[in-house]
């Protein structure tokens, strides 16, 4: 699986890790829509994308918040992604008497389709190169601290005016590590609404032994419709459905917005990656699964409230075990070696280019080093509590939108106030038990590796035991309530600082602790690693020119590949997999779970055609934040539904190897023949064809 | 697959190589059936098989001279093994026009039963500890190859006692590298006639890219009817058809063959068996493989003469290939020397050992480094001619007969005869063109390593080119007449030195070079390895008792483990497999071969019961020749049948890894449904479930 937010979520420390550039490799690369892999796509494939191809395509895809992609499937708004990226919004939706998770839903009318309570999808309609205007900003000023505010001062301007002035959503992106800046703008659209999600286990079959892993045999599939003022959007960009689907050999797209990759990281980073970060991060994720795993044991309704939180600890897991052993894999390592070798004697043999970039790799492995004993402390002051972040975000909104819009603190900026306001006032229940939960296995994590006095810690539990404490706070607020915290963001600064919430309380205290982490960050490591990622990200434009693609950014990228087996386990993995395979897993596996039918698929049996393909593979290159992403042929007609990488994939944060990596999607044959068979949704499966 | 006669034929060289012992994982273990792991079974399983069990499991196992195994399975003589195993026979009953491999054969009445041509079966119906005897008759004298030939004299003395009183086939077998030497009597059978295989594509569905894997989907049975004196044979001892057949969990006993393992090799031996041996074999079978597709490019008629030729070279390339990797895994290496270096240490530590025993690795060591120059001049002098062969060994019998029985060259002792001369008189057609081929292509390769002038090329080729001998060699020989061979035999010294056919002519000149070749071995090499050999047999006996199990010698074993998945592929194997997933895997290769149905399979759609188990797998160790074993249950039923090993089992030649090491076997409920359903052979799968 290949959800996005977990990592952003989760990594302080990896964020201030960055990048250089290198060679390409067939079939390799995410790349921006305005630099599309033309000159590879016309030799090896002899297919030449017109401008309105690649409009259209980015125009039908979209990127949802909850940290996928998508797509429009028909001109009524339809809009098609993984059943793992919706199961958020389901799980939302759900409670202990309609399980939406376990029953799955169809909407056989408009009436019947649920609205998501937070959801927000943007398609990306205009991209405009601000390089100069934000590098230019911070031209001449000889203080790091200084320049740094001053182009963070820019970014929020141009946002600002964009937003000001089109009502889109704008975000400033940084490509190649600074390199590039680009000016995105978004058309958001926040009434999403579920017409149909298989059972959870229909599309997770196989469950976390087969995560990550293929042959697979999931119906990893959502449709949502998008309304715009009460109506079902009516476009013109979507895709239409391909009458064959994916076949073997044959040359495919994906478009979706792969989340962060780590492919241009110096040597010297990849090292504290894998002796630093990544083993703190697994420690974490051990925890708090095992914290989880004993809190459904308690019954099926525990269950049920963590099962979406143990399933996304479970798949960052095994995404971080997977970086940790391509970390740990010498010839990965002697590869990423060569290329900075070489990279570094391509920029020495021009004595401009020498002095201008020359010197960054030795800048950054200095950040590194100063970054290194640091990493812990920022990473363990957490409290996973949805709470308690709330609580964090009011106190600082009511601070923040009262400054200047460039001084601000990152995510409260002008031009992002609205998306934050849309999940900080979501209507999803909020449960305290699991608040609870997590905030304790937090906590005590923290005071174990930071010890018992940790001013963060201390901050929030006040001398009390964690369990106490959280207890309190838990017990004692009332921000479960979406009309509390609408009545604190009006109320300002004021009603904020006269709050008795026990969480807005622990908040104002742990507010100043934060900002200074965050000063920190900025003025002693950012202020040097910004312009130091820059000078590479220009070293690798003087090197490689544009042949190259930016790390991934959780932004709109286009990766292309061909449907193709690849060897495993001693033999050959196949292109495809069927129905047949299904059935085959479940009885080999005696129905057990995770290897379990649901009713409907045992129920399919006499009406399934079971050679329909269900799962398939590609070549092309994604990662976290793909999942959702649409698969097209040459005629730009969807083939195809990421949801996963193979396990040889895992390494592809750092490198990508076109002999192994597969990118693993749904076949659109296999969603339309479950649809029609399994899920009596013969009028969904019709408007998908185009025959409503 | 894992037919046995592969390597033996194979390996000068690795005859060489011998033994220590070490320390036994669970469920690890080729156990002789005088000393079954009874202690293992009754802590772990609570299972405590009596005399009377182990006996009737033994004595309804059989192995069968093509380099296999197999059980009764019936009481009217009924043999179970796998199609790999009946391959050889198949092929030689085939003609152009009708090739059984392809359409697979059913003998739905005892008349249309069909003979094979030289199978000879076996079984083990006497054991006697012949040790004390054998090393007794070299005691005292201190010249080695004097002692050696004398210790070899006293072991066909042995063995002809033992023919003479019985009439029983009498080999003595060297366990633990010459710690024992059995006197083991087996029954011997050679009116073997088929009743039943499927078609190859059936039996070997998936080809060289699954073999060796799993999951697997193959039906890779065959069945023979032993004849004695012209009826079917009456035996009591038969194993009966489980009801339920394997299932996950339970414990099995696996009752076969296994051809030979190096586990107890010394680290010096196995890093010869890495630089030297490996490298040269895999050459050698990457040339025969390529020559042979060339050939079978030609045509189908071609394609069908080499096809069972391939097929042995594609398995060998595949195990070679493994037991490569396993010897460069540093993993490995470093078990080996820390259990090598244990093993010295603990026989150290007594002074008595240390005296007797303390010397033998680095006396073996030694004799390494001075065979280590000397194989590629054995391995590769060779001609791959089945007629150059039965010249050879014309042209040996007939001097070696008229020789004191104890002075002979091994394979010609009395005891010996009657199966020789059964192999030799074998009525099976011989085919000059693929005699050519293989010929021309060893010649060619000998030259090419050993130099145009090397004396055994030069006996054969005498100054011509490697074409024009070989034509002139199997064009001019009578020897494909299985009279001519016999009229020799006949004829004895004086017709064979009168002989004027040019192969048997070859034969003379190259016998000389082959007497001096082994002269050399047996004086310099196996004299000082045997004794050392036998040192650390003795020292494993004493450091660990008869807790250990010896090295595989192609003679019946006891291996036991449960049936369970294993981890793979980053998620979990399945314990079996299901005809499901047999047309999942076709589907997906979009029926390509070597992933295509059968005609029968495609028809057998609507009739199978597709979740019927097919294959599974199970932690019971074996290795080569272990093909088609019978697998057991508690209760002495068979549950399946061996046919393969994982891939992860390519290791197990020096090591097994219960984690993931897994012996692959057809399942008795998919045999029984593929006779019913696929084959019409409802008659047969009553006779196997004892409803006849």
């Amino acid at each position: 699986m290949l959800p996005h937010s977990f990592r952003n979520a989760l990594l302080l420390a990896a964020a201030m890790l960055l990048a250089s550039s290198s060679v390409i490799h067939a079939e390799e690369g995410m790349w921006t829509f305005d630099n599309p892999p033309l000159k590879e796509l016309a030799a090896k494939y002899n297919f030449h994308p017109t401008q309105a191809w690649l409009d259209h395509l980015r125009l039908s895809s979209v990127r949802l918040n909850d940290g996928g992609s998508g797509s429009f499937v028909s001109p009524d708004g339809l809009l098609l992604t993984n059943h793992h990226v919706a199961r958020g919004q389901l799980q939302k939706n759900s409670t202990a008497e309609r399980d939406y998770l376990s029953t799955g839903f169809y909407a056989a009318t408009p009436a019947e389709e649920m609205k998501s309570p937070d959801l927000e999808v943007n398609v990306l309609v205009g991209m405009q190169d601000v390089t100069a205007r934000v590098q230019g900003a911070a031209k001449g000023i000889a203080d790091e601290a200084r320049a740094l505010k001053d182009r963070d001062a820019e970014i929020a301007a141009i946002e600002k005016e964009s937003k000001d002035k089109t009502g889109l959503r704008s975000d400033v992106v940084s490509l190649y590590h600074g390199g590039e800046y680009w000016l995105y703008q978004y058309k958001a659209y926040t009434d999403v609404r579920l017409v149909f999600a298989p059972e959870q286990q229909a599309a997770f079959f196989g469950g976390d032994p087969d995560n990550f892993t293929y042959p697979r045999y999931d119906l990893d599939m959502a449709l949502f419709r998008v309304y715009e003022n009460g109506k079902p959007l009516h476009t013109d960009n979507y895709l239409k459905w391909s009458a064959k689907g994916a076949q073997p050999g044959e040359l495919i797209f994906i478009s979706g917005n792969p989340g962060s990759t780590s492919r241009a990281d110096t040597v010297a980073q990849l090292m504290v990656e894998r002796d630093v970060v990544e083993p703190a991060i697994i420690e974490y994720l051990k925890r708090r699964i095992a914290a989880a795993q004993q809190f459904a044991a308690q019954g099926p309704e525990q269950a049920r409230l963590v099962g979406s939180t143990i399933f996304s600890l479970q798949n960052g897991l095994k995404v971080y075990v997977g970086r940790s052993e391509a970390l740990a894999d010498k010839a990965i390592m002697a590869k990423k070696e060569a290329d900075e070798a070489d990279f570094r004697k391509k920029v020495a043999a021009n004595p401009e280019w020498q002095k201008e970039c020359g010197g960054a790799w030795d800048t950054i492995a200095r950040v590194e080093e100063q970054i290194k004993p640091q990493i812990k402390g920022q990473f363990f002051r957490r409290t996973d509590s949805q709470l308690f972040g709330i609580a964090l975000q009011i106190v600082q909104y009511v601070a923040e939108v009262k400054r200047p819009d460039g001084d601000r603190l990152p995510g409260y900026h002008d031009a992002q106030l609205e998306s934050l306001r849309f999940r900080l006032l979501s209507p999803a229940k909020i449960y305290p038990a699991t608040e609870k939960l997590y905030m304790t296995t937090a906590l005590d994590l923290a005071q174990e590796k930071l010890g018992k006095d940790d001013a963060y810690v201390q901050a929030i539990v006040q001398g009390d035991g964690v369990d106490q404490a959280v207890n309190s706070l838990v017990d004692g607020t009332k921000l479960a309530d979406a009309a509390a915290r609408n009545a604190l963001l009006e109320g300002g600064e004021t009603a904020v600082a006269a709050s008795t919430d026990p969480m807005i309380e622990a908040a104002r205290r742990v507010d100043p602790i934060v900002r200074e982490m965050n000063r920190h960050l900025r003025d002693t490591i950012s202020s040097v690693l910004t312009p130091a990622e820059e000078k590479l990200g220009k070293a690798s434009f003087l090197v490689y020119g544009k042949d190259v693609y930016p790390d991934a950014t959780f932004t709109p990228r286009l990766s292309y590949g061909t449907v193709k087996g690849y060897p495993y386990n001693g033999t050959i993995a196949p292109p495809f997999t069927t129905f047949y395979g299904l059935y085959d897993r479940a009885a080999s596996f005696s129905n057990k779970p995770p290897f379990d039918l649901t009713p409907k698929e045992a129920a399919g049996l006499g009406k399934l055609d079971l050679s329909t393909p269900l799962d398939f593979v590609s070549t092309g290159d994604i990662i976290g934040g793909n999942s959702g992403s649409p698969v097209v042929n040459r005629e730009g007609e969807l083939v195809g539904l990421i949801f996963d990488g193979n396990i040889e994939s895992l390494a592809g944060d750092f490198v990508y190897d076109g002999e192994k990596n597969r990118a693993v999607a749904v076949h659109s044959a296999g969603m339309i023949e479950g649809l029609r068979k399994l899920y009596d949704a013969g009028a969904l499966a019709d408007e998908l064809k185009g025959k409503k």
